[in-house]
């Protein structure tokens, strides 16, 4: 077609469609949207006296609508025409036709004969206009500019570059002019809230007028802003990261099972399960049954599963259901062969996010620029302390740790932090890792450091000083495992540990591995205020909705 | 070292380490050995005796043991030297040294002067041999005949060619005449069960001497077999094919919650959960939230992880808990375009297992020969039937289909496989899809065939007559949806629907997806008997152990 059939340019700043509409029910909803809704009998008694209105309008227009076949419910006789994605846009479409299906931003009729449509795919916006010009008809205009926000359309349109940069949307540089729109899945009248990013609207005191648990109880439309969209990429590029170093270096991948028949790992923070006619119980985490497959001679296990904590903590980072990934390895003659191995693993996942997933941290960071860049050590090898030089350096620092020196407790949240904020700023990253811990404050299974009863072998991995993994070299000898569980006052014999201490009195070579929680990992590599951001449908003592 | 130094060879008949031990412990350890173990005093004191003795033996003929530094527990002060394979061995390593780190699978003492060792390293068997000759002591080879089966071990020696075959091991081709053996990691004397693979030992009926379920209940010692390794091998290769094939189509990784707050998938099949002061449920499937994904605007989704199943069947292909491989997809025309994009996936995880893990199915078709060869379809494309057509080849072979004529049942399970052996017959495939299941079969949530509405876009997914996948294009629109539930006898209001249906208000794309059963993908590819082989630590009514 012919470009004389498009609409002429209006004025530029007449065009932004993210400018208050007319209509305005869908602009700045409450959170209480929903329930008001109901309430709000005067709005929905003019909508439904416009719907009706509309119908009769439509029946009598129909019959000299020249443009009746370019606009309505998507005809079934229709063919596919390829679609093109916003994120493939580029100059090279100018004057060219395209296709595009997305959701419908912003609607709004400017007079009888023009209409703009802010058009949403995966939370990236185009501009789209609609003019009044042979075949477009002014009846095909006003079901344009009156569609219901977050429908899904299929337009078809002449891509143009504007005069001025559109600056509501996120490709500001063209706008489609239209030429077909067709309904593909009419959203309700009214959202529960507005698909906004964070930070994108603030009251008057600088508060996100969308709260986090409202965003949350409506997570469906708050997945579909751009923000969501590129946080849920990156979980899903730390598990495939993880999976991709894992079987490259010959791990197997495992599944074991979180339906358990004792609480072995500490009875209060595991969810109790009704099993038939009796009780079995969720796993904490994949430990004993990872250590089983070693024992199994599986040598170089991985998993990635939930992991479930009956913990009624409710805090920023802790959630009752998160996904773990987990490794298990056996080891020659020292366990920093897995300690190095998970430290490389670490780098290789936080490098090539960067790298692969540029475009997503950029848009990220746009509602969440406060944490800034992640930093990572410049040699590309891991940062590796002993437990006893980082509570030096806070003891340096002038941080009381006498409880740390003495070994009665591990470190504080606080002071994990502190010891981030230290590190940064003398070595320049933000991931590092402390090895040693005392022994008193870890688990049974860990293994005695040989030379320093006092301490052992394992470490945990930080990130901008917050905790993601835990893990350790682990003990082999059942009869030093007996001997460190009665130390930690377990008894060997108790229920639940006999398959689990078997394995070890039918053999088992060293080994050494740790588990790590996506969530987190997202999270602090991308500076959210919050993991609940890092999770699809979080989970915590209060949230078991959506 | 000098060849000299190694031991002659004695008589090969004489040279298989898995004829009858004299001492015989481990040998035909019946399935309640365990239990017995306990009970069996007579040969407790003789072991206890023997240990006994043997530590007075030693302290006095230390002194004069040339061999003194060369076995005994692993030293601290060894250096580590690279160790070698099983699976690397060739004729290569012919009169070269190597260090091996492996189990005892059995260890004979023939003389004072000659003793056998058969090693295993992830199920796979190699011979090693140690005669008396200097420096080697007749306490070294007393030490290695006597140690106890299973135990870990790091064996140095020389690769030699054997004159005859080694039948009784993997590696029959060499054999490693001993010059260092160290432990690593010891075997309590007395094991539950012996290592062996299935159908290797059966009894006067052709049973096999361990049962199914002491194996499972000694499952880490099952894990050990060469068949079991092979088995995990081809369960991590499935996951891998899957989550491959899945990123490379675009789609994003998922987590959806595992904790849920209502049982909306029909009760009686869910795990109550106690969770804080209410309760939770376990997902039966994702499917509910990955369609809200599909929603969210994630166009492309998967998930690996946990399905939990409350139903009381105790069959050989019944799991409470299994592995789920599911995916959800938009398209633009047609469902058939997800359909394909699944039967592609199988395709490609089908031939590439066959690829990547042939050395693994060779070793799993000798213990499980019956089913043979898993047959895909020679030109690389499913063959793809609709249900009434199976139906018609069941009807043709004389089945009474009156009741799936009809739209009253489902296909039985005997007639699923009966078509399976009809199909294989007439199309030499064991994988093929069956579309255009009847609506009245298939849930809610299905759409029904816009053009019959007796059938519906849903298909099954089977291989060798068995199920292993159930998809089908969803209801996308928000009042057909309710129109559905209420035909299933559903009510839209009831608890636990509202965040799912409100998805749709909200709009959403069209849309198809299936969930597929890796642990029934792995039974029936390698024709497993029983999906229980197929679990590392499986899971149903009557075992939550180990």
């Amino acid at each position: 077609m012919a470009d004389s059939e498009l609409p002429h340019r209006p004025k530029p700043e007449a065009q932004d469609a993210s400018a208050p509409a007319a209509e305005g029910e869908t602009k700045n909803a409450s959170k209480n949207a929903l329930k008001k809704a109901a309430k709000d009998k005067a709005k929905a008694e003019k909508a439904a006296a416009r719907a009706a209105q509309e119908k009769a309008q439509a029946a009598a227009q129909e019959a000299n609508d020249t443009a009746k076949d370019l606009y309505g419910p998507l005809p079934e006789t229709e063919d596919v025409v390829p679609s093109t994605r916003f994120s493939e846009f580029s100059e090279e479409h100018y004057e060219k036709e395209v296709t595009v299906v997305a959701r419908v931003d912003n609607a709004r009729v400017q007079s009888a004969k023009l209409a703009f449509l802010m058009l949403r795919q995966q939370g990236q916006k185009v501009q789209a206009v609609i003019a009044a010009a042979e075949p477009i008809s002014r009846q095909m205009i006003k079901y344009t500019g009156g569609l219901n926000v977050n429908s899904i359309v299929q337009v078809t349109g002449i891509v143009k570059k504007p005069e001025i940069p559109i600056s509501s949307a996120s490709i500001s540089h063209l706008e489609i002019h239209i030429r077909k729109v067709y309904m593909i899945s009419e959203a309700a009248q009214m959202l529960p809230m507005q698909t906004t990013e964070e930070g994108a609207q603030v009251d008057a005191e600088g508060a996100p007028i969308v709260t986090l648990k409202t965003r949350l109880d409506n997570r469906v439309l708050d997945l579909q802003t751009e923000t969501s969209q590129a946080i849920t990429w990156i979980s899903s590029g730390v598990s495939e990261l993880f999976a991709e170093y894992m079987i490259k270096s010959g791990s197997r991948w495992i599944f074991t099972p979180k339906l358990v028949g004792a609480a072995t790992e500490g009875g209060s923070g595991v969810f109790e399960v009704k099993y038939f006619k009796r009780n079995a119980y969720l796993a904490q985490s994949p430990q004993l049954y990872k250590q089983m497959c070693i024992a199994g001679d599986m040598e170089n296990v991985f998993e990635i599963a939930p992991v479930f904590r009956a913990e009624d903590s409710n805090t920023h980072r802790h959630l009752t259901e998160f996904s773990g990934l987990d490794f298990e390895k056996t080891f020659r003659n020292h366990y920093h062969e897995v300690l190095e191995f998970a430290e490389n693993l670490l780098v290789f996942i936080l490098t090539q996010l960067k790298e692969r997933y540029a475009t997503q941290i950029a848009t990220i960071q746009k509602s969440y620029p406060k944490a800034g860049d992640f930093k990572l050590p410049k040699d590309g090898k891991a940062l590796r302390l002993n437990y006893m030089d980082g509570v030096a350096l806070l003891k340096e620092a002038g941080v009381d740790v006498s409880e740390q020196e003495s070994f009665e407790n591990d470190l504080t949240t606080a002071m994990e932090k502190q010891l981030g904020q230290i590190i940064r700023d003398k070595y320049d990253t933000d991931f590092y890792v402390l090895d040693k811990f005392p022994m008193a404050v870890r688990p049974f299974y860990t293994k005695a450091d040989p030379n320093d009863k006092r301490f052992s072998n394992s470490y945990d991995f930080f990130m901008r000083g917050e905790e993601i993994m835990s893990g350790a070299q682990r003990i082999h000898d059942i009869k030093e495992l007996e001997e460190s569980m009665r130390a930690k006052g377990l008894e060997p014999n108790q229920e639940g540990f006999e398959d689990y201490l078997n394995a070890f009195r039918q053999g088992c070579p060293p080994h050494a591995g740790g588990g790590l929680g996506l969530n987190r990992i997202v999270m602090f590599f991308l500076g959210l205020p919050n993991v609940r951001l890092a999770s699809l449908f979080p989970r915590d003592p209060q949230r078991l909705r959506p």
